[in-house]
């Protein structure tokens, strides 16, 4: 007997048009294979969400960055940025002096993740005593491990 | 010399008053130490960002989200759950019937964050195109390793 077809949550803007991939499939981030799923598990991400933000304030060099992002490492730093290029979201310029100085700055496309990462953010820090409370309740009173 | 203080960005909603956290200190995404740091990491996860959304359209049972949800393990989908509800997002109900009827609904709290994620995934799906070309351009003018 056939699986009945999965109903699957809709996220975002009601009424919005699909986005039609290059081979005709609809995006849908439930759906594990699509391409959007691995662009959603690269932006679901701390240190994006962070980096944008700090980015999203203006061009930055390396250690600007580094400085406003607490706890980065330069290797995580290295990597996000490299990510982030990669998928179009960020510009790295390098300007020939000596020593070489790197700018970032978010691109056209990167301009339009600031908002909902900004909203994460802003979540986290809106409802932090909250979800502490919760994990109190939640640790005392669990009579398991 | 003391260190200047780092101007960190200012995530969400302009003239929001600052979360003070219960040991005086404002609440900081950009600042490590800081609790809603840990919060953040927990929510900009894409089986978080996936589950709440899959959440936000009804109660559902552990095997209609393990459908919903493409991709996602019993491990991941049993550890996510529980994360959620220790963070007060979701709740666990047990039906004592034979075998035992396990439902999971968001909380209050947890619907706050629907909002968010579903910007989140939206984006994912939107930009996908963008995304993915850009990613062609970069893998093709690498003339790196």
């Amino acid at each position: 007997m056939p699986t009945p077809p999965v109903r699957r949550p809709r996220p975002g803007t009601p009424g919005r048009a699909p986005t039609i991939l290059p081979d005709g499939h609809r995006a849908d981030v439930y759906s594990a294979p699509c391409p959007s799923r691995a662009a959603l598990d690269r932006i679901a991400d701390k240190w994006t969400a962070l980096l944008v933000g700090s980015l999203a304030t203006g061009t930055k060099r390396f250690s600007e960055l580094r400085e406003e992002v607490g706890g980065i490492s330069e290797k995580m730093l290295t990597q996000t940025l490299r990510s982030l290029e990669r998928d179009g979201l960020v510009v790295r310029r390098v300007y020939p002096v000596v020593p070489p100085r790197v700018e970032y700055r978010l691109t056209t496309l990167g301009q339009t993740l600031d908002a909902p990462l900004a909203a994460v953010r802003d979540w986290a820090e809106r409802y932090i005593n909250e979800v502490e409370e919760a994990r109190l309740r939640y640790d005392s009173d669990d009579s398991g491990d």
